[in-house]
């Protein structure tokens, strides 16, 4: 049995609180958040706005925004356990003081969306091999991969992270407004859009790249361009010379 | 029945191909190809390479590069009846002389890939009533989404469909070679893109977007500034300015 405390009330912090109160191995001791009105959702009997009263646990989950970690893990004790955050992009020493872990979570999390965790990725780190042990314990739980990964690493996870989420999100808004200007539903996109994800599953993105940039069509590329802002001209050319850059190499 | 001829050998004319043998209402009358070698894997009686040995139809569907449209339509004759591109990007008039139309079934397309075309959206474009019925009659018979669309409209749901498919592949590259540097396996990103993908099946992307850029959290964006190569600074730089545009509008 592992006594578990939790620090956070956004998104990630309640997919985790879903998730533990189903596991028999853990016992959640409390959850501490800043805001009376997001802790709401959780038991009242277990959530606190004052880190002295938040209970001993083997183990804290941090489960708050980056810049926050370094302010709220000076306020837990040593009674708290081992203090793992959950950011991809900060470092093991973001949590200052005890003992220092992190567990990063590879998803993005809405309120609105179920998660599954068992197939999402945690990155793990500890200062010793006992605390290490202790969180693989925990994130076993919730997950089929667990993989042992260094701040320097993770950051690069991250920045990749960025990419395939925010940024490809992005192209998603950019093709949403250009959809919207001409009043056709971006619904259109989505058997689209899936398969180009599911694509990238099983094969290398630039093997299965195709389209006007790829094939070198410049009349269609010259088209496109005529009917886009400034801005999204930019862009557009861009990742053309991007796609044709790595079809070169 | 519809009898029905097919104009070319790639990944649209095989999955075509593989779909028409499995509808009664359908009888395939030929296939033409310009290459024996990609030709081989149809039914030895249906193809010829000779546009004049290609037998009558009510309907050829010119499932060839945009670039061969053209050409191909004018070796067509009109016993070939009403001819289709299947082209995004070309308007009506890249089929010369005879029954112009356009069918463009909104999908990217491998070999490697099976095709559902159940659920694909095909846009559908004619010159008179009579042909455009004909058309919607066999695509109504390949999926269930069939719209019919201009030939101006269709050139801007193209541009959207680079932006979802060809742009978002080449950051899922970008994602991949930042990985591959740190010798970090790409299948760590597979949830994250899947999910990225599934949110905007009901969300307006703006809406759920998270991330660095949207936050303004500059230590982080320097940070990822920071370990990039130029040519990835440019993308991530003008990407997180279009985020930052997009959630302020």
């Amino acid at each position: 049995m592992i006594k578990l405390a939790l620090v956070g009330s956004g998104n990630l912090a309640h997919h985790l609180y879903e998730s533990i109160l189903n596991l028999e191995e853990i016992q959640l001791v409390g959850v501490l958040g800043r805001n009376p009105e997001t802790l709401a959702s959780f038991d009242a009997d277990l959530t606190t706005t004052d880190p002295k009263t938040l209970p001993a646990a083997d183990l804290t989950i941090i489960a708050v925004s980056d810049d926050a970690i370094e302010a709220v893990s000076k306020k837990l004790q040593e009674k708290h356990g081992l203090l793992a955050h959950t950011s991809g992009a900060q470092t093991l020493n973001a949590i200052k003081g005890k003992r220092k872990a992190v567990c990063y979570p590879l998803q993005t999390f809405s309120k609105t969306r179920t998660v599954v965790f068992e197939s999402i990725p945690f990155c793990l780190e500890a200062e010793c091999e006992e605390d290490y042990e202790l969180l693989e314990r925990f994130c076993g739980l919730l997950t089929t991969r667990v993989v042992r990964m260094n701040s320097k690493d993770r950051k690069y996870l991250h920045l990749a992270a960025v990419y395939v989420n925010n940024f490809v999100n992005q192209l998603y808004q950019t093709a949403h407004e250009i959809l919207e200007d001409r009043e056709l539903p971006f619904d259109l996109l989505h058997p689209l859009i899936l398969e180009t994800a599911k694509k990238v599953m099983d094969n290398r993105p630039t093997e299965v790249q195709t389209g006007p940039a790829k094939r070198g069509d410049q009349g269609i590329i010259d088209a496109h361009l005529s009917i886009q802002s400034e801005a999204n001209k930019e862009l557009y050319t861009l990742l053309t010379q991007a796609i044709q850059n790595s079809q070169n190499t």
